[in-house]
Protein backbone atom coordinates (compact mmCIF):
# COMPACT_ATOMS: atom_id res chain seq x y z
CA UNK A 1 0.00 0.00 0.00
CA UNK A 2 1.64 3.22 -0.66
CA UNK A 3 3.43 5.33 1.61
CA UNK A 4 3.02 9.10 1.43
CA UNK A 5 4.84 12.18 2.96
CA UNK A 6 3.07 15.67 3.12
CA UNK A 7 4.10 19.31 4.02
CA UNK A 8 1.30 20.95 5.39
CA UNK A 9 0.55 24.36 6.39
CA UNK A 10 -1.83 25.79 9.09
CA UNK A 11 -2.77 29.01 11.45
CA UNK A 12 -2.93 26.84 14.37
CA UNK A 13 -5.01 29.86 16.46
CA UNK A 14 -8.36 27.60 16.37
CA UNK A 15 -7.31 24.07 16.76
CA UNK A 16 -5.97 22.47 20.28
CA UNK A 17 -2.96 21.29 18.63
CA UNK A 18 -1.19 18.94 16.34
CA UNK A 19 -2.49 15.99 18.04
CA UNK A 20 -5.48 14.60 18.05
CA UNK A 21 -7.78 15.16 21.63
CA UNK A 22 -10.55 14.43 23.44
CA UNK A 23 -12.14 17.32 22.44
CA UNK A 24 -11.83 20.15 20.26
CA UNK A 25 -10.36 20.15 16.92
CA UNK A 26 -7.01 18.65 15.65
CA UNK A 27 -4.70 19.60 12.81
CA UNK A 28 -4.20 15.72 13.13
CA UNK A 29 -7.91 14.72 13.41
CA UNK A 30 -8.50 17.09 10.06
CA UNK A 31 -5.95 14.90 7.63
CA UNK A 32 -7.25 12.00 9.65
CA UNK A 33 -10.91 12.54 9.10
CA UNK A 34 -10.07 13.85 5.42
CA UNK A 35 -7.96 10.32 4.62
CA UNK A 36 -10.89 8.30 6.08
CA UNK A 37 -13.33 10.49 3.12
CA UNK A 38 -10.98 9.53 0.88
CA UNK A 39 -9.62 6.42 1.93
CA UNK A 40 -13.36 4.59 3.24
CA UNK A 41 -11.48 3.24 6.32
CA UNK A 42 -9.63 4.97 9.32
CA UNK A 43 -5.98 6.09 8.59
CA UNK A 44 -3.51 6.60 11.00
CA UNK A 45 -1.12 9.79 10.59
CA UNK A 46 2.01 10.63 12.19
CA UNK A 47 3.68 14.31 12.40
CA UNK A 48 6.87 15.42 12.63
CA UNK A 49 6.36 17.75 15.48
CA UNK A 50 3.42 18.03 18.30
CA UNK A 51 2.47 21.79 18.20
CA UNK A 52 0.62 22.52 20.93
CA UNK A 53 -3.01 24.53 20.81
CA UNK A 54 -2.68 28.21 18.70
CA UNK A 55 1.03 26.93 17.59
CA UNK A 56 1.21 27.26 13.50
CA UNK A 57 3.09 25.42 11.00
CA UNK A 58 4.65 26.83 7.75
CA UNK A 59 5.90 22.81 7.22
CA UNK A 60 4.94 20.64 9.15
CA UNK A 61 5.81 17.21 7.86
CA UNK A 62 3.18 13.81 8.04
CA UNK A 63 3.31 10.50 6.57
CA UNK A 64 0.36 7.83 6.44
CA UNK A 65 -0.39 4.85 4.25
CA UNK A 66 -3.48 4.52 2.59
CA UNK A 67 -5.05 1.77 0.00
CA UNK A 68 -6.10 3.71 -2.43
CA UNK A 69 -3.60 4.38 -5.59
CA UNK A 70 -3.68 8.22 -5.94
CA UNK A 71 -0.60 10.66 -7.94
CA UNK A 72 0.53 12.65 -5.28
CA UNK A 73 -0.83 16.00 -6.91
CA UNK A 74 -4.20 14.62 -6.72
CA UNK A 75 -3.71 13.98 -3.29
CA UNK A 76 -2.54 17.04 -2.25
CA UNK A 77 -6.20 18.25 -4.48
CA UNK A 78 -8.15 16.12 -2.82
CA UNK A 79 -7.30 16.88 1.01
CA UNK A 80 -7.46 20.33 0.59
CA UNK A 81 -11.07 20.10 -0.96
CA UNK A 82 -11.76 18.16 2.63
CA UNK A 83 -9.58 20.52 4.98
CA UNK A 84 -10.64 23.95 6.41
CA UNK A 85 -8.35 26.56 4.89
CA UNK A 86 -6.90 27.02 7.82
CA UNK A 87 -4.69 23.72 6.89
CA UNK A 88 -3.26 23.85 3.29
CA UNK A 89 -1.59 20.54 2.30
CA UNK A 90 1.30 22.21 -0.19
CA UNK A 91 2.89 19.05 -1.20
CA UNK A 92 2.63 15.08 -1.55
CA UNK A 93 5.18 12.41 -2.19
CA UNK A 94 5.70 8.95 -2.49
CA UNK A 95 7.90 7.97 0.66
CA UNK A 96 9.79 4.83 1.29
CA UNK A 97 7.89 2.37 4.23
CA UNK A 98 10.28 3.44 6.62
CA UNK A 99 9.79 6.77 6.57
CA UNK A 100 8.88 7.99 9.82
CA UNK A 101 8.26 11.61 9.90
CA UNK A 102 9.67 12.39 13.84
CA UNK A 103 12.27 9.52 13.82
CA UNK A 104 13.61 9.77 10.50
CA UNK A 105 14.01 14.13 10.72
CA UNK A 106 17.79 15.59 11.16
CA UNK A 107 16.64 18.61 11.87
CA UNK A 108 13.64 21.01 13.11
CA UNK A 109 13.11 24.32 12.86
CA UNK A 110 11.26 26.90 15.08
CA UNK A 111 10.21 30.67 14.25
CA UNK A 112 9.23 32.63 17.02
CA UNK A 113 7.64 36.57 16.51
CA UNK A 114 7.83 39.28 18.81
CA UNK A 115 5.63 42.60 18.31
CA UNK A 116 7.33 45.18 20.10
CA UNK A 117 5.43 47.74 18.83
CA UNK A 118 3.32 50.00 21.42
CA UNK A 119 0.04 48.94 19.92
CA UNK A 120 -0.37 45.90 18.76
CA UNK A 121 -0.98 45.39 15.00
CA UNK A 122 -4.93 43.74 13.70
CA UNK A 123 -2.68 41.60 11.80
CA UNK A 124 -0.33 40.27 14.10
CA UNK A 125 -2.72 39.53 16.94
CA UNK A 126 -2.41 35.88 15.94
CA UNK A 127 0.58 35.45 15.11
CA UNK A 128 2.76 37.65 17.29
CA UNK A 129 3.63 38.10 20.98
CA UNK A 130 2.93 41.91 21.75
CA UNK A 131 5.99 43.46 24.29
CA UNK A 132 5.61 46.83 24.20
CA UNK A 133 8.46 48.80 25.46
CA UNK A 134 12.38 48.88 25.37
CA UNK A 135 14.38 45.86 23.78
CA UNK A 136 17.66 45.39 24.03
CA UNK A 137 17.71 43.91 21.24
CA UNK A 138 21.42 43.04 20.64
CA UNK A 139 21.83 41.24 24.60
CA UNK A 140 19.01 39.37 23.13
CA UNK A 141 21.57 38.44 20.31
CA UNK A 142 24.24 37.53 22.05
CA UNK A 143 22.41 35.49 24.82
CA UNK A 144 20.41 33.69 21.85
CA UNK A 145 23.54 32.08 20.55
CA UNK A 146 24.63 30.24 24.15
CA UNK A 147 21.76 28.16 23.10
CA UNK A 148 24.28 26.85 19.82
CA UNK A 149 25.74 23.04 20.95
CA UNK A 150 24.96 19.78 22.38
CA UNK A 151 23.57 20.47 26.01
CA UNK A 152 21.25 19.17 28.97
CA UNK A 153 18.39 21.70 28.47
CA UNK A 154 16.32 20.31 31.80
CA UNK A 155 15.87 23.51 32.55
CA UNK A 156 13.87 24.45 29.35
CA UNK A 157 11.50 22.07 29.88
CA UNK A 158 8.13 22.05 30.87
CA UNK A 159 7.40 20.44 34.22
CA UNK A 160 5.82 17.69 34.54
CA UNK A 161 7.78 16.07 30.83
CA UNK A 162 9.25 12.56 31.21
CA UNK A 163 11.71 12.14 28.75
CA UNK A 164 14.54 9.33 28.47
CA UNK A 165 17.09 12.43 27.85
CA UNK A 166 17.04 15.93 28.21
CA UNK A 167 19.82 16.53 26.08
CA UNK A 168 19.56 18.10 23.07
CA UNK A 169 21.60 19.63 20.52
CA UNK A 170 20.77 23.09 19.10
CA UNK A 171 22.65 23.58 15.55
CA UNK A 172 21.65 27.59 14.85
CA UNK A 173 19.85 30.09 17.46
CA UNK A 174 19.31 33.66 16.22
CA UNK A 175 17.43 37.07 16.75
CA UNK A 176 16.94 39.09 13.59
CA UNK A 177 14.69 42.04 12.98
CA UNK A 178 12.83 42.18 10.26
CA UNK A 179 11.36 44.45 7.56
CA UNK A 180 8.72 41.91 7.05
CA UNK A 181 5.96 43.46 8.64
CA UNK A 182 5.59 47.52 8.19
CA UNK A 183 2.90 50.20 9.23
CA UNK A 184 2.36 53.15 7.25
CA UNK A 185 5.48 54.67 7.87
CA UNK A 186 7.21 51.55 7.12
CA UNK A 187 9.22 50.91 10.34
CA UNK A 188 9.38 47.57 11.56
CA UNK A 189 7.98 46.37 14.82
CA UNK A 190 8.93 42.58 15.10
CA UNK A 191 11.55 40.76 16.02
CA UNK A 192 12.14 37.18 15.23
CA UNK A 193 13.78 34.18 17.04
CA UNK A 194 14.94 31.12 15.25
CA UNK A 195 16.20 27.75 16.10
CA UNK A 196 17.55 24.86 14.18
CA UNK A 197 18.37 21.92 16.59
CA UNK A 198 17.83 18.20 16.12
CA UNK A 199 14.88 17.91 18.62
CA UNK A 200 13.36 19.95 21.25
CA UNK A 201 12.09 19.33 24.81
CA UNK A 202 8.37 20.25 25.62
CA UNK A 203 7.66 24.29 25.60
CA UNK A 204 11.58 24.48 24.86
CA UNK A 205 11.02 27.33 22.31
CA UNK A 206 8.82 29.22 24.22
CA UNK A 207 10.91 28.72 27.23
CA UNK A 208 13.94 29.86 25.64
CA UNK A 209 12.12 33.03 24.09
CA UNK A 210 10.41 33.98 27.80
CA UNK A 211 14.09 33.74 29.01
CA UNK A 212 15.86 35.63 25.91
CA UNK A 213 12.70 38.34 26.83
CA UNK A 214 14.54 38.64 30.27
CA UNK A 215 17.36 39.78 29.08
CA UNK A 216 15.99 42.19 26.26
CA UNK A 217 14.49 43.76 29.51
CA UNK A 218 17.41 44.42 31.07
CA UNK A 219 16.11 41.95 34.20
CA UNK A 220 18.94 39.51 33.22
CA UNK A 221 22.19 39.86 32.00
CA UNK A 222 23.37 37.97 29.00
CA UNK A 223 25.58 35.34 30.80
CA UNK A 224 22.45 34.40 33.14
CA UNK A 225 21.84 31.87 30.06
CA UNK A 226 24.72 30.06 30.36
CA UNK A 227 23.44 29.91 34.49
CA UNK A 228 20.28 28.85 33.55
CA UNK A 229 21.21 26.26 31.26
CA UNK A 230 23.82 24.76 33.77
CA UNK A 231 20.76 24.72 36.42
CA UNK A 232 19.14 21.78 35.61
CA UNK A 233 16.36 23.23 37.24
CA UNK A 234 12.96 25.01 35.48
CA UNK A 235 12.29 27.59 37.78
CA UNK A 236 15.72 28.93 37.09
CA UNK A 237 15.20 29.94 33.27
CA UNK A 238 12.30 32.34 32.82
CA UNK A 239 8.59 32.02 31.75
CA UNK A 240 7.09 30.32 28.83
CA UNK A 241 5.96 32.46 25.94
CA UNK A 242 2.17 31.93 24.62
CA UNK A 243 1.90 29.92 21.76
CA UNK A 244 0.52 32.22 19.41
CA UNK A 245 4.11 33.51 18.25
CA UNK A 246 5.44 30.32 17.48
CA UNK A 247 5.56 28.82 13.99
CA UNK A 248 7.22 25.02 12.73
CA UNK A 249 9.16 26.57 10.04
CA UNK A 250 10.41 23.04 8.95
CA UNK A 251 11.61 19.62 8.94
CA UNK A 252 14.83 18.68 7.57
CA UNK A 253 15.54 14.90 6.33
CA UNK A 254 18.72 12.57 4.91
CA UNK A 255 18.73 13.40 1.20
CA UNK A 256 17.44 9.99 0.19
CA UNK A 257 14.44 10.00 3.05
CA UNK A 258 13.75 13.75 1.56
CA UNK A 259 13.52 12.37 -2.28
CA UNK A 260 10.79 9.74 -0.59
CA UNK A 261 13.60 7.10 -2.76
CA UNK B 1 -15.01 71.20 22.86
CA UNK B 2 -11.65 69.03 21.54
CA UNK B 3 -11.67 68.00 18.06
CA UNK B 4 -9.62 65.00 17.71
CA UNK B 5 -7.92 63.23 14.41
CA UNK B 6 -7.08 60.12 14.92
CA UNK B 7 -5.29 57.00 12.58
CA UNK B 8 -6.10 53.43 13.00
CA UNK B 9 -5.77 50.04 11.73
CA UNK B 10 -8.02 47.61 11.46
CA UNK B 11 -8.70 43.81 10.36
CA UNK B 12 -12.10 43.94 8.14
CA UNK B 13 -12.50 40.68 8.20
CA UNK B 14 -15.44 40.37 10.35
CA UNK B 15 -17.02 43.73 9.92
CA UNK B 16 -19.61 45.24 7.85
CA UNK B 17 -17.85 47.75 6.52
CA UNK B 18 -16.29 51.26 7.71
CA UNK B 19 -20.20 52.90 7.72
CA UNK B 20 -22.66 52.17 10.47
CA UNK B 21 -25.20 49.85 8.99
CA UNK B 22 -28.92 48.98 10.24
CA UNK B 23 -27.12 45.85 11.26
CA UNK B 24 -24.04 44.17 11.69
CA UNK B 25 -20.56 45.39 13.31
CA UNK B 26 -19.17 48.82 11.99
CA UNK B 27 -15.50 49.59 12.50
CA UNK B 28 -17.37 53.61 12.83
CA UNK B 29 -19.92 51.79 15.08
CA UNK B 30 -17.50 50.29 17.30
CA UNK B 31 -15.64 54.08 17.75
CA UNK B 32 -18.43 55.16 18.19
CA UNK B 33 -19.87 53.08 21.08
CA UNK B 34 -16.95 53.34 22.68
CA UNK B 35 -16.89 57.39 22.62
CA UNK B 36 -20.10 56.91 24.54
CA UNK B 37 -18.98 55.08 27.19
CA UNK B 38 -15.70 57.68 27.04
CA UNK B 39 -17.75 60.72 27.16
CA UNK B 40 -21.25 59.62 28.61
CA UNK B 41 -23.34 61.14 25.41
CA UNK B 42 -23.33 60.08 21.63
CA UNK B 43 -20.66 61.08 19.59
CA UNK B 44 -20.74 61.09 16.02
CA UNK B 45 -17.78 59.87 13.99
CA UNK B 46 -16.42 60.87 10.20
CA UNK B 47 -14.15 58.55 8.43
CA UNK B 48 -11.64 59.46 5.31
CA UNK B 49 -12.46 56.38 3.25
CA UNK B 50 -15.44 54.15 3.40
CA UNK B 51 -14.22 50.69 3.45
CA UNK B 52 -16.41 48.27 2.35
CA UNK B 53 -17.11 44.37 4.03
CA UNK B 54 -13.93 42.72 4.63
CA UNK B 55 -11.44 45.23 3.20
CA UNK B 56 -8.67 46.43 5.94
CA UNK B 57 -7.25 49.30 7.01
CA UNK B 58 -3.24 50.34 8.14
CA UNK B 59 -3.86 54.07 8.88
CA UNK B 60 -7.58 54.99 8.05
CA UNK B 61 -8.11 58.59 9.42
CA UNK B 62 -11.22 60.03 11.69
CA UNK B 63 -12.50 62.67 13.47
CA UNK B 64 -14.77 63.73 16.22
CA UNK B 65 -15.73 66.02 18.92
CA UNK B 66 -15.70 65.35 22.17
CA UNK B 67 -16.99 67.08 25.84
CA UNK B 68 -14.17 65.69 27.64
CA UNK B 69 -10.75 66.91 27.73
CA UNK B 70 -8.41 64.22 27.47
CA UNK B 71 -4.56 63.84 26.49
CA UNK B 72 -4.23 62.44 22.90
CA UNK B 73 -1.97 59.57 24.78
CA UNK B 74 -4.71 58.88 26.74
CA UNK B 75 -7.43 58.88 24.51
CA UNK B 76 -5.65 56.40 22.70
CA UNK B 77 -5.25 53.79 25.47
CA UNK B 78 -8.57 54.63 26.55
CA UNK B 79 -10.20 53.87 23.04
CA UNK B 80 -7.96 50.52 22.10
CA UNK B 81 -9.40 49.92 25.84
CA UNK B 82 -13.31 49.43 24.45
CA UNK B 83 -12.27 48.49 21.10
CA UNK B 84 -12.08 44.92 20.39
CA UNK B 85 -8.37 43.65 19.22
CA UNK B 86 -9.39 43.63 15.38
CA UNK B 87 -9.28 47.47 15.78
CA UNK B 88 -6.40 49.57 16.78
CA UNK B 89 -6.11 52.85 17.53
CA UNK B 90 -2.70 53.92 16.82
CA UNK B 91 -2.24 57.52 17.39
CA UNK B 92 -4.43 60.58 17.88
CA UNK B 93 -3.85 64.34 17.55
CA UNK B 94 -5.67 67.46 18.75
CA UNK B 95 -7.34 68.55 14.81
CA UNK B 96 -8.52 72.33 14.22
CA UNK B 97 -12.22 72.47 13.97
CA UNK B 98 -11.80 72.83 10.53
CA UNK B 99 -10.51 69.30 10.04
CA UNK B 100 -12.91 66.50 7.88
CA UNK B 101 -11.01 63.36 7.39
CA UNK B 102 -12.14 63.53 4.09
CA UNK B 103 -13.13 66.87 2.43
CA UNK B 104 -9.20 67.88 3.54
CA UNK B 105 -7.41 65.12 2.64
CA UNK B 106 -5.37 65.35 -0.60
CA UNK B 107 -4.22 62.08 -1.46
CA UNK B 108 -5.13 58.29 -0.44
CA UNK B 109 -3.19 55.11 -0.89
CA UNK B 110 -4.69 51.13 -1.65
CA UNK B 111 -3.00 48.52 -1.21
CA UNK B 112 -4.29 45.32 -2.97
CA UNK B 113 -2.64 41.71 -2.41
CA UNK B 114 -2.65 38.70 -4.48
CA UNK B 115 -1.07 35.10 -3.69
CA UNK B 116 -0.03 33.28 -6.63
CA UNK B 117 0.89 30.49 -5.20
CA UNK B 118 -0.48 27.06 -6.28
CA UNK B 119 -2.07 26.53 -3.11
CA UNK B 120 -3.45 29.24 -0.83
CA UNK B 121 -1.67 30.26 2.57
CA UNK B 122 -3.61 29.81 5.80
CA UNK B 123 -1.97 33.04 6.37
CA UNK B 124 -3.13 34.94 3.94
CA UNK B 125 -6.75 33.70 3.46
CA UNK B 126 -8.25 36.72 5.17
CA UNK B 127 -5.39 39.11 3.62
CA UNK B 128 -4.91 38.28 -0.54
CA UNK B 129 -7.19 37.34 -3.40
CA UNK B 130 -5.79 33.62 -4.28
CA UNK B 131 -5.29 33.88 -8.34
CA UNK B 132 -3.28 30.45 -9.23
CA UNK B 133 -1.65 29.88 -12.25
CA UNK B 134 0.97 32.03 -14.66
CA UNK B 135 0.71 35.74 -14.73
CA UNK B 136 2.65 37.97 -16.58
CA UNK B 137 3.05 40.10 -14.09
CA UNK B 138 5.40 42.68 -16.75
CA UNK B 139 2.44 43.21 -18.71
CA UNK B 140 0.51 44.02 -15.49
CA UNK B 141 3.04 46.00 -14.74
CA UNK B 142 3.24 48.62 -17.66
CA UNK B 143 -0.95 48.01 -17.91
CA UNK B 144 -0.99 49.49 -14.37
CA UNK B 145 0.79 52.87 -14.95
CA UNK B 146 -1.90 53.45 -17.97
CA UNK B 147 -4.40 54.53 -14.80
CA UNK B 148 -1.86 57.14 -13.70
CA UNK B 149 -3.14 60.70 -14.41
CA UNK B 150 -6.93 62.95 -14.59
CA UNK B 151 -9.19 60.52 -15.93
CA UNK B 152 -12.84 59.71 -16.42
CA UNK B 153 -13.10 56.70 -14.49
CA UNK B 154 -17.02 55.92 -15.06
CA UNK B 155 -16.03 52.41 -16.46
CA UNK B 156 -14.15 51.41 -13.23
CA UNK B 157 -17.32 52.29 -10.50
CA UNK B 158 -19.71 49.98 -9.25
CA UNK B 159 -23.17 49.93 -11.40
CA UNK B 160 -25.35 51.90 -9.56
CA UNK B 161 -23.41 54.65 -7.98
CA UNK B 162 -24.35 57.92 -8.44
CA UNK B 163 -21.48 60.70 -8.21
CA UNK B 164 -21.32 64.33 -9.39
CA UNK B 165 -18.02 63.62 -11.77
CA UNK B 166 -16.52 60.11 -12.68
CA UNK B 167 -13.33 62.30 -12.67
CA UNK B 168 -10.71 61.28 -10.66
CA UNK B 169 -6.99 62.03 -10.30
CA UNK B 170 -4.50 58.99 -9.94
CA UNK B 171 -0.23 60.16 -9.03
CA UNK B 172 1.00 56.85 -8.53
CA UNK B 173 0.17 52.95 -10.26
CA UNK B 174 2.04 50.57 -9.21
CA UNK B 175 2.56 46.69 -9.82
CA UNK B 176 5.15 45.32 -7.61
CA UNK B 177 6.16 41.52 -6.24
CA UNK B 178 7.28 41.22 -2.56
CA UNK B 179 9.47 39.02 -0.21
CA UNK B 180 7.34 40.05 2.78
CA UNK B 181 5.64 36.36 3.06
CA UNK B 182 7.31 33.52 2.35
CA UNK B 183 7.13 30.08 2.72
CA UNK B 184 9.82 27.59 3.73
CA UNK B 185 11.87 27.73 0.43
CA UNK B 186 11.94 31.40 0.95
CA UNK B 187 10.09 31.56 -2.26
CA UNK B 188 7.39 35.02 -2.50
CA UNK B 189 4.18 34.12 -4.18
CA UNK B 190 3.35 37.93 -3.36
CA UNK B 191 2.08 40.27 -5.75
CA UNK B 192 0.88 44.12 -4.52
CA UNK B 193 -0.89 46.52 -6.15
CA UNK B 194 -0.23 49.85 -5.12
CA UNK B 195 -2.51 53.29 -6.18
CA UNK B 196 -2.50 56.77 -4.33
CA UNK B 197 -4.78 59.35 -6.12
CA UNK B 198 -6.87 62.13 -5.16
CA UNK B 199 -10.15 60.55 -4.78
CA UNK B 200 -11.58 57.48 -5.49
CA UNK B 201 -15.16 55.88 -7.07
CA UNK B 202 -17.10 52.96 -5.38
CA UNK B 203 -14.80 49.38 -6.17
CA UNK B 204 -12.42 51.28 -8.43
CA UNK B 205 -9.68 50.10 -6.90
CA UNK B 206 -10.92 46.48 -7.07
CA UNK B 207 -12.39 46.50 -10.70
CA UNK B 208 -8.61 48.10 -11.76
CA UNK B 209 -7.29 44.94 -9.81
CA UNK B 210 -9.97 42.48 -11.81
CA UNK B 211 -8.56 44.14 -15.09
CA UNK B 212 -5.14 44.10 -14.45
CA UNK B 213 -5.90 40.30 -13.78
CA UNK B 214 -7.48 40.12 -17.46
CA UNK B 215 -4.13 40.83 -18.46
CA UNK B 216 -2.01 39.06 -16.00
CA UNK B 217 -3.91 36.31 -17.42
CA UNK B 218 -2.89 36.97 -21.03
CA UNK B 219 -6.80 37.28 -21.87
CA UNK B 220 -6.31 40.89 -22.66
CA UNK B 221 -3.58 42.89 -24.21
CA UNK B 222 -1.88 45.83 -22.46
CA UNK B 223 -3.32 48.38 -24.83
CA UNK B 224 -6.77 47.15 -23.19
CA UNK B 225 -6.68 49.59 -20.30
CA UNK B 226 -6.76 52.38 -22.50
CA UNK B 227 -9.99 51.60 -24.43
CA UNK B 228 -11.40 50.32 -21.28
CA UNK B 229 -11.06 53.69 -19.02
CA UNK B 230 -12.22 55.72 -22.69
CA UNK B 231 -15.39 53.55 -23.15
CA UNK B 232 -16.36 55.68 -19.82
CA UNK B 233 -18.85 52.07 -19.52
CA UNK B 234 -18.58 49.18 -16.52
CA UNK B 235 -19.31 46.44 -19.05
CA UNK B 236 -15.96 47.27 -21.06
CA UNK B 237 -13.58 47.03 -17.52
CA UNK B 238 -12.49 43.47 -15.65
CA UNK B 239 -14.39 41.98 -12.56
CA UNK B 240 -14.32 43.42 -9.74
CA UNK B 241 -11.83 42.15 -6.94
CA UNK B 242 -12.90 40.55 -3.88
CA UNK B 243 -12.46 42.71 -0.93
CA UNK B 244 -9.99 40.46 1.33
CA UNK B 245 -7.19 41.70 -0.41
CA UNK B 246 -7.35 45.71 -0.47
CA UNK B 247 -6.52 47.57 2.26
CA UNK B 248 -6.19 51.24 2.98
CA UNK B 249 -2.78 52.03 3.59
CA UNK B 250 -2.44 55.81 4.53
CA UNK B 251 -4.14 59.08 4.24
CA UNK B 252 -2.15 62.01 3.60
CA UNK B 253 -3.42 66.21 4.28
CA UNK B 254 -1.91 69.12 3.52
CA UNK B 255 1.15 69.92 6.28
CA UNK B 256 -0.80 72.37 8.33
CA UNK B 257 -3.62 70.08 8.84
CA UNK B 258 -1.39 66.95 9.42
CA UNK B 259 0.43 68.92 12.36
CA UNK B 260 -2.65 70.13 13.51
CA UNK B 261 -2.35 73.65 13.84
Amino acid sequence: MPHFRITLAYDGTDFVGWQRQASGVSVQGLIEDALRTLDGRGVDVTGAGRTDAGVHALGQVAAFTIARELAPGALVRALNAHLPHAVRVLTAEDAPPTFHPRFSARTKTYRYRLWNGDVMSPFERRYAWHVPGPLNVEAMRAAARLFEGRRDFAAFQATGSSVATTEREILVSTISTTGDTEDTEGKTDVVVYEVTGTGFLRHMVRIIVGSLLEIGRGRQPVEWITGAIASRNRTTAGPTAPPDGLFLVRVEYADALAAGS
